[in-house]
């Protein structure tokens, strides 16, 4: 895989102080392939869908059904890889960090271009994403703990059902971040500020109520601590519509690596 | 044409002081097929378009692009006549009191009832619509010239371009609303929060900047005075798809008929 084998790669430390042109200049040309946490804040960061045509108006129909998890921010005219709707001159084939590449379902590899494998009935689709919120509540000072410990957010599948589409359906997959019982009024408020981000939490206090039996043990991430004066709060999550995709089993779909987001030109705020 | 032609016929002021689920089943009876202005205030109303599903793909990219015209509130499955993101149980077939029938861009018929014409293959949207935003106004003593009057609100087509979505393009079409210059400031903040009718105006004060050359000669509906203590105030309007669908002329398309809307049983707030 070419992940940091260009002689030029760049860590996020070199790119964390600088604007978003030139950080999209540097992904571009594939010289950082890392995650994009605290990158250009203020700014929307988007999960990353590209499919066959074939299945374009089911996945855009479940994507409109299920806002929460599923904010539907552009889609691309078909084979056209720009995507004017995101402020910037985005390339959908090669401004996304690192690409993950699945057939039939199944994560075939990770590249940081994927030039190659554009063809003319391909639909891209960006998402909000879950740094958004993250960054406004950190700037309150309202703490992440995955972040303070360089973990990456614990995720998990809930009994809370989506509204299908087509083949699209399936279980809501949620994120969890502990936060103090005094905050998570101040919590909603502010994440009710951000609909194109997931919107405030669906659900606090007690996993049970949401089909999830283990906090230790997330389907997805890394599990952290939740203190004594704290609550888990459960945000719907971007991993929803991968989960759906990967039952669905697309012959190619090309999504974002995890935590590798496509930066925009949007306001970070709606 | 059916219109008016059952024995029990029914007119406004009859639907007037009923509940929703009443007038949805009058409506759905073919016993009213008038225009819904001021019935059920409180939910949500919707312009309805029913097309081939060969071009709901486009027409949804298209609406997505231009949510200002056409704030998407809910899309059909294709084939499927049940529409289960309004609140209540539609069947798009027979819940609008009257039907625009085009064939090829031409307007063939008007009908209360077009499960004759349905078929596998279509798809159905509905789309905000401006009596919400025009009840709260009218709430908050901003009055509404055209309904005092009685008349149709004047519709303007304008220089100002939508953002295409394969055949479906063209200018933004508007509506024209006199309002007292003291009251422009207030009118723009309540109807912020009605990002689903059409949200805030797009422009006040000067038509010849959007490409309106004559106030008196609206291109649909009725001219009304504008008095010398007020501003004409501009709204993007639903007649938007429908203008960008007569020139993609579909084989078949299914319209709500003017002022004839989709009750529905979302809260008219977002």
């Amino acid at each position: 895989m070419p992940t940091g084998s260009t002689l030029e790669s760049k860590t996020l430390r070199d790119l964390e102080l600088l604007p978003l042109d030139e950080i999209r200049s540097i992904i571009r040309a594939n010289t950082y392939t890392g995650h994009t946490a605290g990158l250009a804040t203020g700014f929307q960061q988007c999960n990353v869908v590209i499919l066959p045509e074939v299945h374009a108006l089911d996945f855009a129909r479940y994507c409109h059904r299920n806002p929460r998890p599923c904010p539907l921010i552009d889609i691309s005219d078909t084979g056209d890889p720009a995507m004017r709707g995101l402020g910037c001159d985005v390339d959908i084939r090669i401004d996304v960090p690192l690409y993950n590449v699945y057939r039939n379902g199944q994560l075939e590899e990770q590249l940081p271009d994927v030039r190659v494998l554009w063809h003319s009935n391909l639909v891209a689709f960006a998402l909000g994403c879950s740094f958004t919120f993250e960054h406004a509540l950190v700037l309150r000072g309202i703490g992440m703990r995955h972040i303070e410990e360089d973990r990456t957010v614990s995720v998990f599948r809930t009994s809370i059902g989506t509204v299908s589409s087509g083949q699209f359906g399936g279980g809501m997959v949620v994120s969890m971040r502990p936060i103090k019982r005094s905050q998570v009024d101040e919590v909603m408020q502010i994440c009710t500020r951000f609909p194109h981000a997931h919107g405030a939490p669906i659900h606090v206090g007690d996993p049970a109520q949401i089909g999830i039996t283990d906090l230790t043990q997330p389907d997805w991430g890394e599990a952290v601590e939740i203190r004594s004066d704290e609550l888990p709060v459960f945000w719907a999550c971007g991993v929803t519509p991968q989960a759906a995709l990967l039952e669905v089993k697309p012959d190619l779909c090309i999504t974002h690596t995890p935590g590798r987001m496509l930066l925009t030109k949007l306001s970070a705020e709606a």
